[in-house]
């Protein structure tokens, strides 16, 4: 902290670093008079929509917005306490090490900014391509302001490319000088991880209702945990005789001073089983809590860090109150509190915006994915072990109306181990369509995304999804179910017309896998107990897991044919046979998109551009 | 025929086509420039050393010479008969879709020169960036004479790459004026197909003895017959009482004319088992060829279409003659007769050069890859299937010199399924060097190749070597074995100093194919006969082949341990416990390399280049 008194940009004036060739020494006289340029023009709020702190203390402050047809994201980043520079970038899954950076460095005296890479030790090098583009730099009261630009993709291998879904960022704070790019090593800086969706969909808000309300789903002014993480429970109440209504949006209403520590909120409703629920606020993992609350699993609102306000399209709403339908809510605030604050109160929730004045259609959700069953497992020490759920197209053909649904937002889910989720329409046997994919998804991280298309799906499309596992860690096999060391593979998809189908979901054959572990007994010689009694679960952990085991329960899975759930709720099946059915057959296979890459702004030198943050100090 | 009177070279002058862009101008202005600058001077005969006839009349005659400094083929075609243009490039595998080409093309007026592909319907497009880049055209009494110049790799996604191994050529001939490139399908035209190794090793030629003589192996006048395909058999004889020699070069003699039909020639040693060898000069699959001859299969020397003189390194020479050795010979040549040409005579056969001062070592010949077997068998309808042949550790160690041996030549072999080969050396299970690889390998173009680097194997290396198969024609599965339908997986490797290790290969352990089979019953509830009278290839083909009964099969391969043929000779095993032994394992696999991308000559613009031939014809 005391490092921040002392002078890093203190030099004098405008000053370039040797450079080689003429050719960089007008590209960067040009950037260098851009950001001088810059300097005087602050940004609005609205060109920067999106904004999200970065460390836990709210010290760093992301604003960015995007532009599809640039296909590139304009970032500003508020540095509220500059030390002698600032690492910001990105990589796969938030690590430090092959991470792809904006680096603003000094050494005392000359300030720096440049595209860098970090190696498989977190060392850093100079980017051979100059792809985070310097656009501005602002000092302002409240701190400096970063401004940049960067395309999605660059077609630089060592660069990040930027696609749909979870974005790991990551940042590193500079405390000493350093005299260049190359002596900083991340790995050893102090830093942190935080994880968005940098590629907002890009839609127009439909128009809201003169009629519309408001309701705000809160907690009562709780006292944060001193821990670092809590699942608070509150149970709120809609009045009596509340009647159907649709919501239409919500938005967070986030504690001012908290904004670093509210992770992530959802507001479920209760059964209608149950005429009413206790009153609790309070941790959801207390002994204290009532087991009634369980019941309360039927989202109404979800929002995590960096979401903005929810809109459902303009024909639908999502329906509570009225008749059938339970009073009871819960509230459910995930605090996110690593540097252990206390004492730190809190009042944040949902406002919900409905209206009674019902839209053409209700809305509903629907569970894509697998059984939460243990038939389907991960053996051990997989890098990236791929599950597959269907819905079949026999259950889409029974289940929807002929004009289709349209889905329109979409929730993935999974347990510990996911890395990927992808959810792909299919019909006729080709892919057509991506519904939702996430290549860098993290359980910690479970938003509600709009889509940025609204997916059209019609009796006898099929739905695959398609999650993909790690289990590098673990040291036996990892079926499914709702342990938290179980896993899940799911999309709760959100759409309209409202359906009696509320999952359609696959699970292997359980006679096929029965198969398979009279195989592997045999092939393998070894004693596993096929004897009825024992479970599933216990016979997948006495597996002795060689690569041909691995392998043909690999082979098991891509051929096995599935026991289907096309539900209308939770347990009771639409009319039909559903067990033994064949696995869907794709004869055309959706390519993976070729990267664009679009020609930088203007071409950026090898090197790195010179800041004079000593001007900036005089604003 | 009667098109080649037609006057395709009669622009008067040179015209440029119109471009769009001065860039493009000034380059396509300075080469047109390089072209006549080069039409005077006459290459001479050594600037290209490898001659190859393309077609079977030898209308077409392809030279080339190969820089590695540059990592580029430099090419010299004569085209004998010019009609209104012709078409030469490389494919995968010959095909004419899907192919990279250098086409010369006349509208009757104008004539052009240009870089093209053909898509998968045979149809022309220009490439986007010109990579066979023309050097010149020389009219001279026998035909005109293009120059042009190919890098191994252009890191154009449309250009064929340039590896070492079998490279497929392919020519069309166009019979007609042509208005543009774009008007041309190859699939259309008259053309072919012709197999070389375009990538010759930079051997230096090692010195020859003085006393060196030599010796033809030559069919004594044969008529060839009618036919598209014979395999003729010659037995010849050593004198009697001729003492130990070594070959230390061989070459080619083919008869003036025949050079497009001499397709490959082999001289094999029989056995010392038997006292003599009945005389044979006829087909080698006639009914009266002696079964006696089944016995000449130990390979002297091997010639095939394109390949130059194979010298022995300077230390070794391979032994013939003398006590323990057989007398007689047999030649076999291959004759490839498409056009059916009548009454050709042929006198063709190798020449021997040998020498009574003994080298330091006896050159060996030792057989690497996988046992002739059924139990390795490729399912029905693969387009890629992997067999592995493995020579391990243990035998290594037990059977090679403690200073080892010297690789110095492969050939390699499969029957007609094969479409790759590649055989990698590991140590202590990382692996360190390819051996031999042909990633476009043809069963009909089996050479002994000369390595470009001389391989040194120690006691406790292994030797892998890798077979990649297409059965999509099949409708039952491919054993191992002898027949021509069932297959091979072999690396014959030249090298010395001899050893006793004549065969080092492997089979899966016949225990687990049996209970693949058994497994692959019980999965699939399928009635396969697993009675003991009943044969392993019986029981391949009455498998259902789904893809869970493919995939298993894999995976066993993969996983299963392994039956080692470890051989002083092919039924002689080393002493030692050789079945049920460990797959070797590979914790460090060699990186696939990174094709480098050297600037082109000059920078080449994606437009025809004008060739001026009507000045030719004054030549």
């Amino acid at each position: 902290m005391q490092n921040s008194r002392s002078k890093p940009c203190s030099c004098p004036s405008l000053k370039l670093r040797e450079v080689a060739s003429m050719y960089f020494t007008m590209v960067a006289a040009f950037l260098v008079i851009l950001v001088v340029a810059l300097q005087g023009s602050a940004p609005r709020e609205s060109d920067f929509p999106y904004k999200v702190p970065l460390d836990p203390q709210g010290l760093l402050e992301l604003s960015w917005n995007v532009s599809y047809p640039e296909q590139a994201v304009h970032f500003q980043l508020l540095i509220r306490e500059l030390h002698f520079g600032l690492l910001f970038g990105m990589s796969d899954r938030g690590e430090f090490e092959n991470a792809d950076l904006a680096v603003l460095w000094s050494d005392g005296h000359n300030s720096y900014f440049g595209d860098a890479w970090s190696d498989a030790k977190g060392q850093l090098h100079m980017d051979s391509q100059q792809d985070y583009q310097l656009l501005g730099a602002r000092r302002a009261p409240e701190g400096l302001y970063l401004l940049f630009r960067r395309a999605f993709s660059t077609c630089d291998p060592k660069d990040y490319l930027i696609e749909d879904g979870t974005v790991h960022l990551i940042y590193g704070i500079l405390e000493k000088p350093v005299h260049s790019l190359q002596a900083i090593n991340i790995s050893a800086l102090p830093g942190g991880l935080q994880r968005v969706q940098l590629l907002k969909p890009n839609i127009s808000i439909p128009e809201l209702p003169s009629d519309m309300k408001s309701m705000e789903i809160t907690a009562p002014d709780v006292v944060i945990p001193s821990q670092e993480t809590t699942y608070w429970c509150y149970m709120a109440e809609l009045p009596e005789g509340f009647p159907k209504h649709h919501i239409i949006m919500y938005e967070p209403v986030v504690t001012a001073g908290n904004e670093a520590l509210v992770h992530h909120m959802e507001v479920f409703q209760c059964t209608a089983q149950f005429d009413s629920f206790p009153h609790y606020n309070g941790p959801c993992d207390s002994k204290m809590k009532p087991d009634r609350l369980n019941y309360c699993r039927h989202v109404l609102a979800a929002w995590a860090m960096g979401a903005q306000a929810f809109y459902y399209p303009e024909e639908a709403g999502l329906a509570f109150g009225g008749p059938g339908s339970s009073r009871y809510l819960r509230l459910e605030i995930h605090y996110h509190n690593p540097l252990v604050f206390k004492g730190r109160r809190d009042s944040s929730g949902i406002r919900l915006y409905y209206t009674a004045t019902l839209r053409p259609y209700d809305a509903g959700i629907m569970e894509l994915g697998l059984v939460y069953s243990p038939v389907m497992a991960i053996p051990p020490g997989e890098h990236s072990f791929v599950l597959t759920g269907y819905c079949t197209d026999k259950c889409t053909q029974l289940a929807l109306p002929a004009a289709g649904i349209r889905i329109f937002a979409s929730q993935l889910h999974t347990h510990l181990a996911g890395r990927k989720v992808v959810t792909v329409l299919s019909r006729d046997g080709r892919e057509r369509q991506v519904v939702n994919a996430d290549r860098h998804y993290s359980p910690h991280f479970q938003e509600i995304r709009m889509l940025k298309e609204v997916v059209a799906v019609l009796p006898g499309d099929e739905l695959i999804t398609t999650c993909t596992y790690n289990t590098e860690d673990r040291s036996r096999a990892t079926v499914g179910g709702f342990g938290i060391l179980e896993e899940m593979c799911v999309n709760y998809v959100h759409y309209y017309p409202q359906t009696q189908l509320e999952l359609c979901k696959s699970a292997v054959d359980p006679g096929y896998l029965h198969r398979y572990f009279s195989l592997v007994n045999r092939f393998n010689d070894e004693e596993i107990c096929m004897c009825p009694q024992v479970s599933v679960p216990q016979q997948f952990y006495s597996i002795p897991w060689n690569t041909f085991n691995r392998d043909v329960l690999k082979s098991l899975y891509g051929f096995a044919p599935i026991s289907m759930h096309c539900n209308k709720s939770s347990a009771v099946r639409f009319p039909g046979e559903w067990e033994k059915q064949p696995l869907p057959r794709i004869t055309k296979r959706l390519r993976e998109p070729i990267p664009r890459c679009p020609p930088a702004l203007e071409p950026q030198p090898a090197a790195p551009v010179p800041l004079n943050l000593g001007q900036l100090q005089r604003d």
